[in-house]
Protein backbone atom coordinates (compact mmCIF):
# COMPACT_ATOMS: atom_id res chain seq x y z
CA UNK A 1 0.00 0.00 0.00
CA UNK A 2 1.25 3.61 -0.96
CA UNK A 3 2.46 5.55 2.07
CA UNK A 4 0.02 9.10 2.08
CA UNK A 5 2.45 11.44 2.17
CA UNK A 6 1.46 15.47 2.91
CA UNK A 7 2.90 18.04 0.58
CA UNK A 8 6.47 18.11 -0.09
CA UNK A 9 7.24 15.19 2.51
CA UNK A 10 10.25 13.34 0.64
CA UNK A 11 13.59 13.19 1.66
CA UNK A 12 14.59 15.70 -0.85
CA UNK A 13 11.90 17.71 -0.90
CA UNK A 14 12.35 18.59 2.77
CA UNK A 15 15.95 19.12 2.09
CA UNK A 16 15.29 21.55 -0.74
CA UNK A 17 12.52 23.26 1.75
CA UNK A 18 15.59 23.52 4.30
CA UNK A 19 17.74 25.24 1.83
CA UNK A 20 15.01 27.60 0.62
CA UNK A 21 14.45 28.80 4.41
CA UNK A 22 18.42 28.54 4.98
CA UNK A 23 19.06 31.23 2.21
CA UNK A 24 15.86 33.28 3.18
CA UNK A 25 17.62 33.67 6.23
CA UNK A 26 21.04 34.31 4.85
CA UNK A 27 19.11 37.24 2.94
CA UNK A 28 17.15 38.56 5.67
CA UNK A 29 20.21 38.71 7.83
CA UNK A 30 22.59 40.63 5.05
CA UNK A 31 19.75 42.78 3.10
CA UNK A 32 16.82 42.82 5.32
CA UNK A 33 13.42 42.53 4.93
CA UNK A 34 12.91 44.84 1.95
CA UNK A 35 15.69 42.05 0.37
CA UNK A 36 13.76 39.43 0.37
CA UNK A 37 11.26 38.49 -3.20
CA UNK A 38 9.99 34.88 -4.45
CA UNK A 39 12.11 35.53 -7.92
CA UNK A 40 15.45 36.13 -6.12
CA UNK A 41 14.94 33.46 -3.55
CA UNK A 42 13.95 31.20 -6.22
CA UNK A 43 16.70 32.16 -8.34
CA UNK A 44 19.29 31.62 -4.58
CA UNK A 45 17.85 28.26 -4.35
CA UNK A 46 18.05 26.63 -7.81
CA UNK A 47 14.14 26.18 -7.82
CA UNK A 48 11.90 27.93 -10.32
CA UNK A 49 9.46 30.82 -8.69
CA UNK A 50 6.43 28.26 -9.53
CA UNK A 51 7.52 25.15 -7.35
CA UNK A 52 8.58 27.97 -4.70
CA UNK A 53 5.01 28.82 -4.54
CA UNK A 54 4.10 25.69 -4.78
CA UNK A 55 5.66 25.27 -1.38
CA UNK A 56 4.99 28.26 0.59
CA UNK A 57 1.96 30.12 -1.14
CA UNK A 58 2.97 33.55 -0.95
CA UNK A 59 5.74 35.96 0.71
CA UNK A 60 4.04 36.10 3.60
CA UNK A 61 4.10 31.82 4.25
CA UNK A 62 7.72 31.98 3.27
CA UNK A 63 8.51 35.12 5.28
CA UNK A 64 6.59 33.21 8.55
CA UNK A 65 8.00 29.51 7.43
CA UNK A 66 11.27 31.50 7.93
CA UNK A 67 10.74 32.49 11.47
CA UNK A 68 9.17 28.95 12.40
CA UNK A 69 12.42 27.76 11.23
CA UNK A 70 14.62 30.14 13.32
CA UNK A 71 12.20 29.28 16.43
CA UNK A 72 12.90 25.77 15.73
CA UNK A 73 16.78 26.02 15.88
CA UNK A 74 16.49 28.34 18.77
CA UNK A 75 14.39 25.76 20.63
CA UNK A 76 16.69 22.59 19.63
CA UNK A 77 19.53 24.97 21.11
CA UNK A 78 21.70 23.59 23.76
CA UNK A 79 21.08 26.44 26.08
CA UNK A 80 17.24 25.23 26.19
CA UNK A 81 18.37 21.76 26.31
CA UNK A 82 20.47 21.88 29.69
CA UNK A 83 17.23 24.10 31.27
CA UNK A 84 15.36 22.17 33.82
CA UNK A 85 12.56 20.50 32.10
CA UNK A 86 9.06 22.41 33.02
CA UNK A 87 8.61 25.95 34.20
CA UNK A 88 12.59 26.82 33.54
CA UNK A 89 12.40 25.44 30.23
CA UNK A 90 9.18 27.51 29.27
CA UNK A 91 10.90 30.56 30.78
CA UNK A 92 14.15 29.88 29.03
CA UNK A 93 12.41 29.28 25.85
CA UNK A 94 10.44 32.90 26.14
CA UNK A 95 13.99 34.49 26.65
CA UNK A 96 15.40 32.57 23.71
CA UNK A 97 12.65 33.23 21.50
CA UNK A 98 13.09 37.22 22.58
CA UNK A 99 16.52 36.97 19.93
CA UNK A 100 14.97 37.05 16.39
CA UNK A 101 13.18 40.58 17.62
CA UNK A 102 16.34 42.07 18.94
CA UNK A 103 18.58 40.79 15.69
CA UNK A 104 16.05 41.69 13.24
CA UNK A 105 13.09 43.70 14.67
CA UNK A 106 11.72 44.98 11.27
CA UNK A 107 11.45 41.37 10.23
CA UNK A 108 9.88 40.57 12.96
CA UNK A 109 7.24 43.40 12.66
CA UNK A 110 6.45 41.83 9.27
CA UNK A 111 5.86 38.34 11.32
CA UNK A 112 3.73 40.12 13.40
CA UNK A 113 1.59 41.96 11.59
CA UNK A 114 0.94 38.96 9.24
CA UNK A 115 0.04 37.05 12.18
CA UNK A 116 -2.38 39.08 13.48
CA UNK A 117 -3.55 40.44 10.43
CA UNK A 118 -4.20 36.36 9.60
CA UNK A 119 -7.06 35.13 7.83
CA UNK A 120 -8.10 31.64 7.08
CA UNK A 121 -6.04 32.41 3.58
CA UNK A 122 -2.72 32.98 5.19
CA UNK A 123 -0.91 30.05 4.95
CA UNK A 124 0.83 29.08 8.76
CA UNK A 125 -0.54 31.95 10.65
CA UNK A 126 -2.76 29.88 12.87
CA UNK A 127 -0.20 27.15 13.13
CA UNK A 128 2.72 30.16 14.24
CA UNK A 129 0.24 30.78 17.20
CA UNK A 130 -0.76 27.56 17.94
CA UNK A 131 3.33 26.66 18.41
CA UNK A 132 3.84 29.13 21.16
CA UNK A 133 0.77 27.21 22.73
CA UNK A 134 2.04 23.84 22.15
CA UNK A 135 5.59 24.95 23.13
CA UNK A 136 3.63 26.34 26.36
CA UNK A 137 1.41 22.97 26.85
CA UNK A 138 4.17 20.56 26.42
CA UNK A 139 6.33 22.60 28.89
CA UNK A 140 3.13 22.39 31.50
CA UNK A 141 2.64 18.98 31.09
CA UNK A 142 6.20 17.93 32.54
CA UNK A 143 5.98 21.38 35.30
CA UNK A 144 2.34 18.81 36.35
CA UNK A 145 4.45 15.38 36.38
CA UNK A 146 7.55 17.53 38.39
CA UNK A 147 4.63 18.67 40.92
CA UNK A 148 5.64 22.92 40.13
CA UNK A 149 1.85 23.22 38.96
CA UNK A 150 -0.93 23.04 41.82
CA UNK A 151 -3.51 20.45 41.16
CA UNK A 152 -6.27 20.69 38.79
CA UNK A 153 -5.23 23.17 36.94
CA UNK A 154 -6.12 22.88 32.78
CA UNK A 155 -2.70 23.08 31.08
CA UNK A 156 -4.96 23.41 27.92
CA UNK A 157 -6.52 26.64 29.06
CA UNK A 158 -3.18 27.94 30.88
CA UNK A 159 -1.41 27.22 27.55
CA UNK A 160 -3.68 29.04 25.53
CA UNK A 161 -3.89 32.44 28.19
CA UNK A 162 0.16 31.73 27.90
CA UNK A 163 0.07 32.19 23.98
CA UNK A 164 -2.64 34.85 23.75
CA UNK A 165 -0.58 37.20 26.50
CA UNK A 166 2.71 36.38 24.11
CA UNK A 167 0.86 37.16 21.30
CA UNK A 168 -0.88 40.64 22.77
CA UNK A 169 2.69 42.20 23.83
CA UNK A 170 3.74 41.34 20.34
CA UNK A 171 0.61 43.19 18.77
CA UNK A 172 1.37 46.50 21.12
CA UNK A 173 5.32 46.36 20.04
CA UNK A 174 4.18 46.03 16.72
CA UNK A 175 1.40 48.98 16.69
CA UNK A 176 4.59 51.01 18.48
CA UNK A 177 2.77 50.91 21.89
CA UNK A 178 5.93 49.76 23.63
CA UNK A 179 9.55 49.66 22.70
CA UNK A 180 11.61 46.74 21.71
CA UNK A 181 12.85 46.73 25.41
CA UNK A 182 9.28 46.91 26.62
CA UNK A 183 8.40 43.75 24.41
CA UNK A 184 11.68 41.55 25.88
CA UNK A 185 11.05 42.32 29.09
CA UNK A 186 7.36 42.03 29.36
CA UNK A 187 7.43 39.12 27.19
CA UNK A 188 9.29 37.63 30.11
CA UNK A 189 7.87 39.13 33.03
CA UNK A 190 4.24 37.96 31.48
CA UNK A 191 4.77 34.65 31.79
CA UNK A 192 6.58 34.97 35.17
CA UNK A 193 3.56 36.43 36.47
CA UNK A 194 1.00 34.69 34.63
CA UNK A 195 2.24 31.14 36.28
CA UNK A 196 2.68 32.40 39.57
CA UNK A 197 -1.22 31.55 40.72
CA UNK A 198 -0.86 27.99 39.34
CA UNK A 199 2.55 27.20 40.81
CA UNK A 200 3.60 25.19 44.00
CA UNK A 201 5.38 26.57 46.81
CA UNK A 202 8.71 26.16 45.44
CA UNK A 203 8.09 27.08 42.19
CA UNK A 204 6.03 29.76 43.25
CA UNK A 205 8.82 31.72 44.99
CA UNK A 206 11.23 31.11 42.29
CA UNK A 207 9.23 32.59 40.21
CA UNK A 208 8.59 35.84 42.45
CA UNK A 209 12.88 36.01 43.12
CA UNK A 210 12.46 36.11 39.11
CA UNK A 211 10.32 38.71 39.04
CA UNK A 212 12.92 40.62 40.69
CA UNK A 213 15.41 39.44 38.29
CA UNK A 214 13.67 40.86 35.54
CA UNK A 215 13.98 44.55 37.21
CA UNK A 216 17.03 44.29 37.45
CA UNK A 217 18.70 43.39 34.13
CA UNK A 218 16.54 45.57 31.92
CA UNK A 219 16.55 48.61 31.93
CA UNK A 220 13.18 50.09 33.40
CA UNK A 221 10.47 51.65 31.56
CA UNK A 222 9.79 53.90 34.02
CA UNK A 223 10.99 55.46 37.32
CA UNK A 224 9.12 52.98 39.50
CA UNK A 225 9.75 49.26 38.45
CA UNK A 226 8.03 46.36 39.05
CA UNK A 227 8.89 45.33 42.35
CA UNK A 228 7.17 42.93 45.14
CA UNK A 229 8.45 44.30 48.05
CA UNK A 230 9.19 47.98 49.59
CA UNK B 1 -8.46 85.12 20.88
CA UNK B 2 -9.83 82.55 19.13
CA UNK B 3 -10.18 79.29 21.00
CA UNK B 4 -8.01 76.21 19.37
CA UNK B 5 -10.93 73.63 18.77
CA UNK B 6 -10.21 70.11 17.36
CA UNK B 7 -11.91 69.10 14.66
CA UNK B 8 -15.92 68.45 14.85
CA UNK B 9 -15.57 69.91 17.96
CA UNK B 10 -18.52 72.58 18.74
CA UNK B 11 -22.11 71.71 20.44
CA UNK B 12 -23.87 70.51 17.60
CA UNK B 13 -21.21 68.68 15.93
CA UNK B 14 -20.78 66.69 18.71
CA UNK B 15 -24.77 66.08 19.05
CA UNK B 16 -24.71 65.54 15.46
CA UNK B 17 -21.38 62.80 15.80
CA UNK B 18 -23.60 61.55 18.96
CA UNK B 19 -26.65 60.52 16.73
CA UNK B 20 -24.19 59.28 13.67
CA UNK B 21 -23.13 56.39 16.22
CA UNK B 22 -26.03 56.04 17.58
CA UNK B 23 -27.85 55.29 14.04
CA UNK B 24 -25.01 53.56 13.35
CA UNK B 25 -25.30 51.16 16.52
CA UNK B 26 -29.07 51.13 16.05
CA UNK B 27 -28.71 49.34 12.49
CA UNK B 28 -25.53 47.10 13.81
CA UNK B 29 -28.15 46.10 15.94
CA UNK B 30 -31.18 45.07 13.55
CA UNK B 31 -29.44 44.13 10.85
CA UNK B 32 -25.55 43.25 11.40
CA UNK B 33 -22.66 44.84 10.27
CA UNK B 34 -23.51 43.22 6.65
CA UNK B 35 -26.10 46.48 7.38
CA UNK B 36 -23.67 49.04 7.49
CA UNK B 37 -22.39 51.63 4.63
CA UNK B 38 -21.25 55.13 4.60
CA UNK B 39 -23.85 55.90 2.36
CA UNK B 40 -26.61 54.38 4.16
CA UNK B 41 -25.49 55.54 7.57
CA UNK B 42 -24.88 59.37 5.88
CA UNK B 43 -29.10 59.11 5.08
CA UNK B 44 -30.23 57.97 8.26
CA UNK B 45 -28.09 60.91 9.46
CA UNK B 46 -29.11 63.29 7.37
CA UNK B 47 -25.61 64.20 6.23
CA UNK B 48 -23.96 64.43 3.06
CA UNK B 49 -21.14 60.78 2.81
CA UNK B 50 -18.84 63.34 2.57
CA UNK B 51 -19.05 64.69 6.02
CA UNK B 52 -19.41 61.54 7.28
CA UNK B 53 -16.19 61.02 6.07
CA UNK B 54 -14.70 64.20 7.22
CA UNK B 55 -15.91 62.96 10.77
CA UNK B 56 -14.89 59.12 10.67
CA UNK B 57 -12.56 58.89 7.82
CA UNK B 58 -13.80 55.54 6.89
CA UNK B 59 -16.32 53.03 7.52
CA UNK B 60 -13.35 50.99 9.71
CA UNK B 61 -12.82 54.32 11.33
CA UNK B 62 -17.01 54.79 12.09
CA UNK B 63 -16.96 51.14 13.24
CA UNK B 64 -14.60 51.90 15.35
CA UNK B 65 -15.98 54.60 17.29
CA UNK B 66 -19.15 52.98 17.65
CA UNK B 67 -17.54 50.83 19.44
CA UNK B 68 -15.80 53.08 21.59
CA UNK B 69 -19.15 54.41 22.13
CA UNK B 70 -21.05 51.67 23.37
CA UNK B 71 -17.75 50.84 25.94
CA UNK B 72 -18.32 54.51 27.11
CA UNK B 73 -21.70 53.58 27.89
CA UNK B 74 -20.95 50.76 29.28
CA UNK B 75 -18.09 52.11 31.25
CA UNK B 76 -20.29 55.16 32.96
CA UNK B 77 -23.08 52.61 33.45
CA UNK B 78 -25.01 52.35 37.03
CA UNK B 79 -23.18 48.72 37.44
CA UNK B 80 -19.76 50.38 37.34
CA UNK B 81 -20.65 53.01 39.16
CA UNK B 82 -21.26 50.73 42.66
CA UNK B 83 -18.72 48.47 42.23
CA UNK B 84 -15.80 49.79 44.71
CA UNK B 85 -13.06 52.14 42.98
CA UNK B 86 -9.74 50.36 42.50
CA UNK B 87 -9.17 46.61 41.48
CA UNK B 88 -13.27 45.43 41.74
CA UNK B 89 -14.23 48.23 39.35
CA UNK B 90 -11.42 47.29 37.11
CA UNK B 91 -12.97 43.71 37.03
CA UNK B 92 -16.59 45.13 36.66
CA UNK B 93 -15.68 46.84 33.89
CA UNK B 94 -13.67 44.13 32.10
CA UNK B 95 -16.95 41.88 32.68
CA UNK B 96 -19.63 44.22 31.84
CA UNK B 97 -16.58 45.00 28.47
CA UNK B 98 -17.27 41.85 27.14
CA UNK B 99 -21.07 42.19 26.44
CA UNK B 100 -20.78 43.60 23.03
CA UNK B 101 -18.60 40.19 22.12
CA UNK B 102 -22.01 38.56 23.63
CA UNK B 103 -24.71 40.77 22.07
CA UNK B 104 -23.27 41.34 18.36
CA UNK B 105 -19.87 39.02 18.00
CA UNK B 106 -19.95 39.66 14.18
CA UNK B 107 -19.54 42.95 15.08
CA UNK B 108 -16.62 42.67 17.16
CA UNK B 109 -15.08 40.33 15.68
CA UNK B 110 -14.47 43.11 12.79
CA UNK B 111 -13.18 45.64 15.57
CA UNK B 112 -10.75 43.21 16.53
CA UNK B 113 -9.67 42.88 13.33
CA UNK B 114 -9.61 46.39 12.37
CA UNK B 115 -7.43 47.20 15.26
CA UNK B 116 -5.27 44.29 15.01
CA UNK B 117 -4.78 44.80 11.57
CA UNK B 118 -4.32 48.42 11.92
CA UNK B 119 -1.22 50.47 10.62
CA UNK B 120 -0.93 54.85 11.24
CA UNK B 121 -3.46 54.96 8.58
CA UNK B 122 -6.15 53.68 10.77
CA UNK B 123 -8.40 56.32 12.59
CA UNK B 124 -8.53 55.53 15.44
CA UNK B 125 -6.84 51.97 16.04
CA UNK B 126 -4.59 53.13 18.44
CA UNK B 127 -6.67 55.16 20.60
CA UNK B 128 -9.02 51.49 20.90
CA UNK B 129 -5.48 50.00 22.79
CA UNK B 130 -4.92 52.91 24.65
CA UNK B 131 -8.44 53.18 25.87
CA UNK B 132 -7.87 49.75 27.65
CA UNK B 133 -5.01 50.95 29.03
CA UNK B 134 -6.05 54.25 30.20
CA UNK B 135 -9.10 52.52 31.59
CA UNK B 136 -6.86 50.22 33.27
CA UNK B 137 -4.22 52.73 34.40
CA UNK B 138 -7.07 54.96 36.07
CA UNK B 139 -8.08 52.07 38.39
CA UNK B 140 -4.62 51.20 39.02
CA UNK B 141 -3.81 54.90 40.87
CA UNK B 142 -7.03 54.27 42.71
CA UNK B 143 -6.10 50.57 44.04
CA UNK B 144 -2.52 52.30 44.72
CA UNK B 145 -4.07 55.09 46.85
CA UNK B 146 -6.40 52.24 48.27
CA UNK B 147 -3.16 50.29 49.83
CA UNK B 148 -4.54 47.18 47.16
CA UNK B 149 -1.06 47.27 45.27
CA UNK B 150 2.50 46.85 47.15
CA UNK B 151 4.74 49.51 47.32
CA UNK B 152 6.90 49.86 43.91
CA UNK B 153 4.65 48.37 41.37
CA UNK B 154 5.38 50.53 37.88
CA UNK B 155 1.08 51.19 37.10
CA UNK B 156 2.17 52.41 33.39
CA UNK B 157 3.76 48.92 32.92
CA UNK B 158 1.35 47.30 34.64
CA UNK B 159 -1.25 48.77 32.66
CA UNK B 160 0.28 48.29 29.27
CA UNK B 161 0.52 44.41 30.08
CA UNK B 162 -3.32 44.19 31.11
CA UNK B 163 -3.82 45.76 27.55
CA UNK B 164 -1.50 43.48 25.93
CA UNK B 165 -3.10 40.39 27.52
CA UNK B 166 -6.70 41.51 26.79
CA UNK B 167 -6.09 41.89 23.02
CA UNK B 168 -4.18 38.72 23.11
CA UNK B 169 -7.06 37.18 24.07
CA UNK B 170 -9.56 39.10 21.57
CA UNK B 171 -6.65 38.20 19.17
CA UNK B 172 -7.01 34.57 20.02
CA UNK B 173 -10.64 34.68 19.67
CA UNK B 174 -10.92 36.13 16.68
CA UNK B 175 -8.53 33.77 15.02
CA UNK B 176 -11.00 30.95 16.06
CA UNK B 177 -8.74 29.59 18.26
CA UNK B 178 -11.19 30.25 21.49
CA UNK B 179 -14.85 29.94 21.19
CA UNK B 180 -16.61 33.34 22.46
CA UNK B 181 -16.85 31.12 25.70
CA UNK B 182 -13.45 30.90 26.45
CA UNK B 183 -12.52 34.73 25.35
CA UNK B 184 -15.55 35.45 28.05
CA UNK B 185 -13.70 33.45 30.58
CA UNK B 186 -10.11 33.73 29.61
CA UNK B 187 -10.74 37.57 29.59
CA UNK B 188 -12.05 37.81 33.00
CA UNK B 189 -10.05 35.31 34.13
CA UNK B 190 -6.48 37.06 32.86
CA UNK B 191 -6.92 40.39 34.78
CA UNK B 192 -7.03 37.98 37.88
CA UNK B 193 -4.21 35.90 37.36
CA UNK B 194 -2.31 38.94 36.21
CA UNK B 195 -2.61 41.23 39.36
CA UNK B 196 -2.37 38.38 42.10
CA UNK B 197 1.08 39.22 42.14
CA UNK B 198 1.03 42.72 42.56
CA UNK B 199 -1.72 43.16 45.50
CA UNK B 200 -1.51 43.14 48.94
CA UNK B 201 -3.04 40.56 51.37
CA UNK B 202 -6.69 41.07 51.61
CA UNK B 203 -6.65 41.77 47.81
CA UNK B 204 -4.94 39.11 46.89
CA UNK B 205 -6.83 36.97 48.70
CA UNK B 206 -10.22 38.06 47.29
CA UNK B 207 -8.63 37.81 43.54
CA UNK B 208 -8.11 33.93 44.70
CA UNK B 209 -11.38 33.35 45.58
CA UNK B 210 -12.44 35.19 42.57
CA UNK B 211 -10.04 32.92 40.15
CA UNK B 212 -12.64 30.25 41.55
CA UNK B 213 -15.46 31.95 40.87
CA UNK B 214 -14.78 32.26 37.41
CA UNK B 215 -13.70 28.75 37.44
CA UNK B 216 -17.64 27.70 38.75
CA UNK B 217 -19.71 30.32 36.95
CA UNK B 218 -18.80 29.37 33.51
CA UNK B 219 -19.10 26.55 31.66
CA UNK B 220 -15.18 25.26 31.46
CA UNK B 221 -14.25 24.40 28.63
CA UNK B 222 -12.23 21.34 29.54
CA UNK B 223 -12.20 18.30 31.97
CA UNK B 224 -10.02 20.00 34.09
CA UNK B 225 -10.98 23.51 35.06
CA UNK B 226 -8.66 25.66 36.41
CA UNK B 227 -8.57 25.50 40.85
CA UNK B 228 -6.24 26.61 42.98
CA UNK B 229 -6.90 23.80 45.57
CA UNK B 230 -7.37 20.38 45.18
Amino acid sequence: MAVKRGPYDSDLQRQRRSQILLNTRELLESEGIEGISMARIAKMSSVSTKTLYNIFVNREGLLLQAAANRLDELVGSASIQIATPGIPRLLAITELAMLPFRDNPEFMKTVVAIVVAANENTPGAGERVGRVQMLAYDALVVARENDELKSGVDLQELSLIIAANQWGVALMWQQNMISLEQLIRQSNLNHVITLIPFCTDGRKQWLEERMDTFQHAITPVSKQPIRLSS
